[in-house]
């Protein structure tokens, strides 16, 4: 065991996205477990768009980072000392245990019991981001086959689960996502029936081109003009999965942006929100599924690993600077 | 029976609120039923809100009314001439006839039988309101008793009655109305447990201050400045039913606001449209239902009677003057 625990701070708090200034890495000792709190020896720690919204000091659905504490992040790693007697030593976890080299923490920060070999998909496709993209998408999109599914970041970690899992579910896919190498990605290696580059083309007239009869089920991960150009292609009873906001920079001064009232009344149409801590009950169903759907073939990922704690605080920023080829980890073992 | 058939004409399409310049009453012969036909003759003549959305060429539930043709409206009258063996001469029915005196028309513009003591609520709290206000409320909505139910032109003919049926389901309620006669009359005649005069008020302090643990449901008869005001105020899994968008005077070019995914994401919630038309399998069973609270008493309305075929033109600015005091129907018997 290392003898002290480097540890990603946050530092200040940004007007917009978090950048390597708004981080810093310091030495900590390594705290020991007391009863019902488990010390985690982190092997991957998980970058991703949602920790911008941990960040921002504005409503959201979790208390925002505090100040000089460590950055709240999903990481996988592994027992190294425990006070519960549910977990033991070289027990293989993944949780809330933040960008840090050893979590202490207490054993309800646990998400999931992992495996050596599902520690990185746990921090992915078997985990927060297949998750979210699975029940997201059957709970609120309640796709039926031959309905036509479109996805905005149709290659990122959540949307290429959500563009794949509707297609097994029989939809017709149609992916929208950013330079021709992602949209290229889109449709061999995630399988969209088709895919639309929102930087070289215009979205609402290639939405209208390639799905006349409209969009069934809109699954939105960014929200912003990307979004403006899709609702006006619904269907009738169209619904929309508000899973993110990616693309909306800063909510002070709130944006904004066509109004949405009409579409949703002349169409009969339904938006709303996702956050997957609602559904925690039915996390572990869900991780069962996908692996199912991975053992068959019909499933699959990217990831890009980053080496060592420094590569954290300038690896959100990268995230939003679209230069991430795949579910980014940082790797510490 | 009258020599001829007065009929109210669109003659021109207007910008934004149909003005009585826009119609004129033209005189027509008095059309015979063919098979599978009726001819009516109106009594009662509706005026509504959604006819702006009818006459305007833009995208709708329904096709526009065409130039040079009568104006569509519900009315509620008589069957005097049968070409259908359903109907008989006397029977009294309400359907889509039109502003005009005598109606020709195929059976299945027949919205419901009717009798001579329910053909004004035939076209309000026992029809079209009425059963809009209740199936939006409970399909959308899903009120549980101790929920708090927001209501947009509360004191009008769909609102109040969201309003009292809310009441009625054990819901906290609060109208919104313009003006402090509609306010008082949200409270004294519709009971309401409070109401915000939004020509008077902060609308959204108001809400803050009177529902200090949010918005369980929001029933939008008018999107616009009022919603924007209330969506922050939603409380987490919060619905709105969005059953009319009165405050847009136009949608071309399409009006902006503030953009809703994030209030739908934090929050959780949900924004649905409603259109009475997709739901007239259960229109009968929801009259039934509001019959039998009206005979407990605990369903109360409102009605604003015009005399003569000529206040017709009028009658639809007049609306959105907000001079009505109730519903308002055209007595033509």
């Amino acid at each position: 065991m290392d003898e002290t625990n480097r540890q990603v701070i946050l530092t200040a708090r940004p007007s917009g996205i978090a950048q390597a200034e708004h981080f810093a890495v310091r030495q900590a000792a390594i705290a020991q477990p007391g009863p019902g709190e488990i010390l985690v020896r982190n092997h991957y720690l998980s970058v991703e768009p949602a920790m911008r919204g941990w960040i921002a000091d504005s409503d959201n659905y979790a208390a925002p980072v505090a100040i000089g504490s460590v950055m709240r992040a999903l990481a996988a790693g592994q027992v190294v000392s425990s006070g519960d007697d549910a977990y033991q030593i070289g027990d293989d976890v993944t949780g809330w245990f933040g960008w840090q080299d050893y979590a202490c923490v207490s054993t309800d920060q646990v998400v999931q019991r992992t495996s050596a070999a599902e520690m990185r998909a746990s921090l992915g496709i078997l985990g927060i981001n297949g998750v979210t993209a699975y029940l997201a998408l059957t709970s609120i999109g309640q796709p039926r086959a031959g309905e036509t599914v479109l996805v905005s970041t149709a290659a990122g970690s959540v949307g290429s689960a959500v563009g794949q899992i509707a297609r097994i579910l029989g939809c017709h896919t149609i992916g929208i996502a950013g330079g021709p190498d992602k949209v290229r990605r889109c449709v061999e290696t995630f399988g969209y029936d088709s895919a639309i580059d929102y930087r070289g083309e215009d979205v609402g007239a290639a939405v209208a081109r390639i799905a006349p009869h409209g969009i069934d089920i809109y699954f939105d991960n960014v929200a912003g003009r990307i979004s403006d150009a899709v609702l006006p292609h619904l269907a009738m009873r169209g619904r929309v999965v508000v899973c993110g906001t990616a693309s909306i920079d800063c909510w002070m001064p709130w944006p904004q942006g066509p109004r949405v009232e009409r579409h949703l009344l002349v169409k009969r149409a339904r938006m709303e929100g996702f956050v997957i801590f609602d559904h925690m009950d039915r996390y572990a169903d869900a991780v069962a599924q996908l692996r199912a759907w991975i053992a068959e073939g019909r499933l699959t990922w990217r990831e890009e690993i980053l080496d060592g704690i420094e590569a954290c605080p300038d690896a959100l920023a990268g995230l939003y600077r679209g230069e991430n080829d795949g579910k980014r980890l940082i790797r510490l073992v």
